[in-house]
């Protein structure tokens, strides 16, 4: 179909056109891009080439915003656009394409390819809509007769991230240092974070701004997606048990949050619409008619390891988007009710994705019944993350020439920074 | 002093020379300026003309920097260059400067000055630092001995907030939408927010930026900040109450906040320090030696409230800053202990800032008891913000030529835009 050779289960193909944005040894302007096969295809450089003749409309334009350094103008030009540079892309790498040379000399080979932070974030968002993650941690610290909260089925919770620490993957990580306060302690330590988690999410990017004080329409909702794209919440639980009550999580999440290097569009996921978990009857700015309780997609994810030490990455845990109670439509209607300002880049994540059991869940939180079960990662024993280890968040929907996937959103662990601490407190950590 | 009329009682005296962005009608394009009496100073025409004789080093940078929409670029520079212009200020307005000429011809009225947001605001966090206003609260809903959490004392409780809905001083404020569920009800309803409230802080906006993975040391944590600002953290109690457990505030803060326009920089708070709130022994990193306990300012604040139909302002609150229990460089150093990464512009909110008796609180919440008592003002009876109502907050700390002012911030409730919502829902508020 194409002569960009497409290997056998590659998450980038002809279906797919993801887009990302890179730079090289050779150029390193971080510039637009998409990704097919094993390649990396310059949309930049197809902008100064085959783009403007290819595009039937729109294109200097669309052509202006495929030369900045981040997808923030291309994203904000919309659907239509979006689309039109998805199929002029399908087309110009057919077999037989008469831009064969021209887009050959705008492929790059993905090992020779930096990833960058595909767009830039304004705020960042992180949801909880993940119900059986909700419920699995309702029932480690309440028990099961009141795991969810009153209000989890009527809304999509949320809280406000931080937007200076999202990093792009293959970004290492620092053990964060902080405040914990075990519960046999009067006064709290002060020490590196010692339960340091995953969170397995996805996240969507807004494309099209609302007004303050103009809701987005749930009907409207999806016209101010950009797309989707692999998170992962690294998340301090020893921190986070101290200093959540009464405003929620704050330091035991802004030390780094990794999202995935590709975007992968409605376009792409369309196919995989499928049924959201039933949570009963919702307010109707939350209705979302025309998808009717199929808002959600059916992308299969795996968290795999790479314990300190070891040379292969083991598969821990898989589970499945379809685990969500809202859609990213009825977060964005929810969010925005208020009036709140959408801006075109803005992250949202779902919250944790978890199925019921314990190797399908999103978090060693689950897993290991809050640190009191080993998880056994191919003969090493863990109950949360130690210094050295490498996580990689994979998810794709579809199979063969069909398949859409999402690559890889990865981090490394790197040990804490005990440095000035080791001095002031006294205290080191081996 | 000046050949500028500085009126007694003016906010904008020799001693403050704050920050803010303005345009005029007759040139829109937003730039940076200083406040001297009843004008504003555009510190951008200053940058062409006065400033590059004036300044001793760094010329060529600073003025490249005060040509620019926002404060960003200048507040990177640092205390340096901020103390640079501000001494350079004082030297070309002060009484037979051979600057008149140049000095006046870039004095605007204040009346004939817009401001705007004068930084680009990266992230926003809000902290919860003033203890009284935590006691309050904490009394109203678990009574006088668990009023602070167990945490409280420890650590400055914080919540990362939404930037995109920062707006200035002056900006119509929406009353928002969302759920609500009193205690009464078994499900949520879809209303307009009812129990609509102030939150009386002080914000600071960061200067230098630090590296993700390296936390700010609290003996440099003034270094990071350019200044400080007036803040009303519009709050949605039902929202909130219905929404917050337990990931914190979400809609029920994220539909507006408004900061004063003018930052007031260290140099003219400088001489304001004084004893923060008693709180007991904390860790390390939080104890600032340097201020030794006395790392906040005494400023005066006080709210003024224009009831929905009245002619009149009436002051319906005064406080002070010095009820923190934590300073701007605890809360920076707790919030990057962990390595979270601050940018410039970055907004921090000190919490609401409230006294112990109900004329001295910061919000409505606290004075009328969770809306069980009406506040009088000017004879108007009060439990909430009602539409039309116009609140002002102001601050200042000396007097008489010392004064050094915030100016207001201020905001006016439009109604709730039911517009599509009455078609959706059925509902209309009257």
């Amino acid at each position: 179909m194409s002569f960009i050779t497409i290997p056998r289960d590659s998450d980038f193909t002809l279906a797919n056109i993801p887009f990302g944005v890179f730079s090289t040894s050779t150029n390193s302007t971080p510039r637009p891009c998409t990704a097919i096969g094993n390649h990396v295809l310059d949309l930049s450089a197809l902008s100064y080439t085959v783009l403007p003749k290819v595009l039937s409309s729109d294109a200097s334009q669309i052509c202006e915003a495929l030369q900045k350094t981040t997808l923030n103008a291309f994203a904000a030009l919309g659907r239509t656009a979006r689309v039109a540079v998805r199929n002029a892309v399908i087309e110009v790498v057919k077999t037989g394409s008469q831009w064969q040379s021209d887009v050959e000399s705008a492929l790059v080979r993905m090992e020779d390819a930096k990833m960058h932070l595909p767009m830039e974030i304004g705020d960042y968002t992180d949801f909880y809509a993940g119900k059986n993650h909700a419920f699995n941690i309702g029932v480690l610290f309440r028990g099961p007769a009141n795991a969810l909260q009153p209000n989890y089925t009527h809304l999509p919770v949320g809280y406000h991230g931080r937007a200076s620490t999202v990093v792009v993957s293959g970004t290492p990580l620092r053990r964060p240092l902080g405040q914990t306060c075990p519960p046999t302690n009067s006064t709290p330590n002060f020490d590196q974070c010692n339960r340091l988690d995953i969170e397995l999410e996805l996240a969507c990017y807004v494309s099209r701004p609302n007004e303050m004080g103009s809701p987005i329409d749930i009907a409207n909702a999806e016209d101010h997606i950009f797309g989707y794209s692999l998170m992962n919440d690294w998340s301090a639980r020893d921190v986070q048990a101290w200093e959540y009550v009464p405003l929620g999580p704050f330091n035991a999440k802004n030390f780094g949050t990794t999202v995935g290097a590709w975007i992968v569009t409605d376009e792409a996921l369309e196919g995989f619409r499928t049924a959201q978990l039933e949570g009963g009857e919702v307010l109707p700015y939350l209705r979302d008619e025309k998808r009717g309780g199929k808002g959600v997609f059916d992308v299969e994810l795996e968290v795999l390891v790479k314990p300190a030490g070891q040379q292969e990455f083991s598969k821990v845990f898989t589970s499945n988007s379809k685990n969500l109670l809202f859609s990213f439509s009825q977060m964005l209607a929810h969010h925005t009710i208020t009036g709140c300002a959408m801006r075109t880049g803005d992250l949202l994540g779902s919250g944790t994705i978890s199925g019921l059991d314990k190797t399908s869940v999103g978090s060693y939180l689950e897993a290991t019944q809050g640190g009191k079960e080993d998880i056994d990662i191919n003969g090493v024993k863990r109950k949360w993350l130690e210094d050295g280890d490498e996580v990689i968040l994979r998810g794709h929907a579809g199979s063969g020439e069909g398949r859409v996937g999402f690559g890889e959103c990865s981090g490394l662990i790197l040990p804490a920074e005990w440095g000035r601490w080791t001095k002031v407190t006294g205290m080191k950590k081996e």
